[in-house]
């Protein structure tokens, strides 16, 4: 924070003292966020939104590489379209924010900002698809949308937030369903590969499904605190929002058919899992792939001679292949050290005279606060292979700490005690019944977070009712 | 379109005939928007889009290279903060959107969809800057705004439009004064040099700047039918925002001051500025910087062995380096032929089994038709040179479209004789009162577009009043 300035790093609330408070004063100090005087909305300040830029591109990336197109769609609804599917319009009519006027004239129909576009996508795809050989549309929007939520945090629950979602319409329930799939492991992929965060695959229950789709899929990723974070989703809609939006083509036999559509996303409430899952009592740890600054070159003694160009130098022999900074402002080695930290830059390069002389640099790790001496000659090995050891030690530490938080419970007394005690998640068999599912989330606060991809067969009966158990639920408290 | 899949591309209406029918049969045909169900807002399609992710990419890697940095600002702005600074609120309040509801409820007060967000960047900087140490802060950021136009055109006028907006505080007028003009050269030269868009840069009169700014400059070009287009704005602000909004540092000698500041933008108007300057009477002609596709290779006789092994290799040669797609669908080469004409495509590479024969292919010219045999041995070079010349000749003819339309008007009938007859820019001397502003467009319907950098002193006295002149005025019709 600019109030900061000349002073040393103040220390945050430590972790497991008050983690509520840490999320705060991290997302705050680390600059990632600003309040704004909009309720329940947030400024991405740029080192916040220099990481949403790297999660972008990289995403992007992976978007165009499996066929998608980039669009932008109106960012408001007419209440009558948000109202075609009925089940739709039922999971967000009560929570969006509603336009009545422009400029002095009341509106004769309300238009809602929108909460998410599927009635926009329909509408559009109702429009442009007539033959088979429209089809598949891949398309995908990044943009901010709005949801009229009570209680608000940076990046995990706000009324504006921003994301990506894609839409996609498909001759063939198999090829949605396909596509589905697809995407969410694309989401899997970049969270395990980029992000350095492990996900749990799996299918929603019809409880905790979207509202018009025939079956949600998520990757779920665990908190430092033991809690789970929905981290990306991916629907199938079979044939719904066709039928609703009448979105009908003609196929090869001249038969007229109607579409089968998907839709998936990943918002700004992935910069929260980072935050939760790397971060430590010194602030942000951020993963190599989205660090704004991978490197942080930091003068010793910078007042020497040949320090500040010694230290200009290395950073031109990085630039090329990293994102890197020199810091030569007037502020003490120390206090630097702790703004970087702070700030979760992966590699702090230290260079003085000595090191000059000697032909080598300390670099020191963000994950582990390991030192190295590095030879000059082979700086751009040494720096790349240091990125990729960070990103495996986040990775492998996030791991390990998860894994070592998963419970399994065979009846309920065990359940509860789990919920109420450890932290975690907790693997436990299910009926298949919504009525135990909302029994388990009255009694413990605990819901189901998915039924994993891969499924064990811990008992026979459902943790709950003791009925035959159909499905492996993971249950946890949820953000 | 796709009903037009399988039949031939149809005419589209001729520039000369209707110019505004022109236009939108472009703008649908090519694929670059759709329109919606929202009143005045309009879909950008995936070709629309991609043009606009070229014309980002290149803007946002100058606005990095002059020390500019990215964040996101919410969508809304409460009443109350519309109206901190008198000029701004009653320039944009009567063309807003109101937000009235969240879900069921009520708000205590309105929120209006940002038309721009200078009172957002205001209340931010209020926030953040303090001391002199904080100056100078250059932000910017890609959104979209909402307008409440009555009459809208696609990428002209519409409810909703694409843009960036950068907002700068500086610690004195100098600062500020030298940003606003550095980013209208920044403007200019993109224009100029990634759109082949000559521009004439100049000050707006009092009576057309920014409601708030001390000074508006802008980037003015001329259309097809000879109207005028403001392309690009950037306004300095002097301390007004500063003081409505109480953003002061205190200063070296630790007195408290006001900072001075700037915005500046440029929106997806910039594609209705290529479609106008550059298109024909075959469709959208793309300058090569913002091409989605800058080669599409169309195979001839593609059923003859070779010929697909042969268009694939080639694109295979050029992709790293050129946007290139290969059209082997099962159309006949005429209909592709046209199809990309219509897209605008800079470079058609045709090959058939006499050019792999002979080691050739044949490159048609999107701008001036021309068609070049190139050896295959040097395709690459050929490929660059030929869009560079693409990019050259589109510069060119639009200059000398433009300067052969620009008149000179000594006094008032042939000003009025010159608006009525002659499209174009007419160039005339103003004594500086709004007065006679006023009244040259109530006679003619021409407007001040600016007052250029380039001062000529073309008579000594007010082409409309007759007292002494001030400035030399470029007047015109205008989108």
């Amino acid at each position: 924070m600019a109030d900061n300035k000349g002073k040393m790093v103040e220390a945050i609330t430590s972790m497991d003292e008050n983690f509520a408070q840490w999320y705060t004063d991290v997302v705050l100090r680390a600059e990632l966020i600003d309040y704004s005087s909009t309720r329940g909305c947030t400024i991405l300040r740029p080192y916040g939104y220099a990481i949403w830029e790297n999660i972008q591109k990289g995403l992007d990336a992976e978007f165009k590489r499996t066929g998608h197109e980039n669009v932008a769609m109106p960012m408001f609804i007419p209440e009558s379209l948000l109202q075609k599917e009925k089940d739709h319009v039922e999971g967000f009519a009560p929570e969006v924010a509603w336009v009545t006027h422009g400029g002095t004239e009341q509106l004769t129909e309300r238009l809602c900002v929108r909460p998410t576009s599927e009635t926009l996508f329909c509408d559009h795809y109702a429009h442009i698809i007539q033959s088979y050989r429209d089809l598949p549309k891949k398309y995908n929007q990044w943009c901010s949308v709005v949801r009229w939520e009570k209680t608000t945090r940076p990046f995990l629950r706000s009324v504006e937030f921003w994301w990506q979602e894609g839409h996609t319409a498909h001759a063939t329930a198999e090829e949605a369903q396909a596509e589905t799939l697809q995407m969410l492991d694309v989401y899997a992929d970049f969270f395990e590969k980029k992000l350095a965060i492990p996900v749990i695959k799996g299918r929603k229950t019809d409880k905790e499904k979207f509202a018009g789709a025939i079956a949600t899929y998520t990757i779920e990723a665990m908190m430092h605190d033991g809690k789970a974070l929905q981290s990306g989703t991916s629907h199938n809609f079979g044939d719904g929002f066709a039928k609703a939006f009448n979105i009908q083509y003609t196929d090869k036999e001249n038969k007229l058919q109607y579409v089968h559509q998907t839709s998936w996303g990943v918002s700004t409430r992935s910069i929260g899992a980072i935050i939760m899952v790397h971060g430590d009592d010194n602030g942000l740890v951020l993963p190599p792939f989205v660090a704004p600054i991978q490197v942080v070159i930091v003068p010793i003694a910078q007042h020497k001679p040949g320090v500040l160009d010694k230290a200009a130098e290395l950073k031109s022999k990085l630039e090329g292949k990293f994102r890197v900074k020199v810091d030569d402002s007037d502020k003490m080695p120390g206090w630097k050290f702790a703004e970087y930290e702070m700030k979760g830059v992966p590699l702090r390069l230290e260079i003085g005279p000595r090191d000059i002389e000697n032909n080598q640099c300390i670099i020191a790790r963000r994950d582990n606060g390991e030192k190295i001496t590095v030879s000059l000659d082979n700086l751009e090995e040494e720096v790349e292979k240091l990125l990729q050891a960070v990103h495996d030690g986040l990775y492998r530490k996030a791991l390990e700490s998860r894994d070592s938080r998963i419970y399994k419970a065979t009846n309920y007394d065990e359940f509860k005690d789990i919920v109420a005690n450890k932290p975690g998640l907790v693997k436990a068999m299910w009926c298949g019944d919504v009525e135990c599912e909302m029994k388990i989330k009255e009694d413990t606060t605990a819901t189901s977070r998915c039924m994993p991809y891969e499924q064990e067969q811990i008992s026979d009966k459902c943790v709950c009712c003791g009925k035959e158990a159909k499905h492996m639920v993971i249950w946890g408290k949820a953000y």
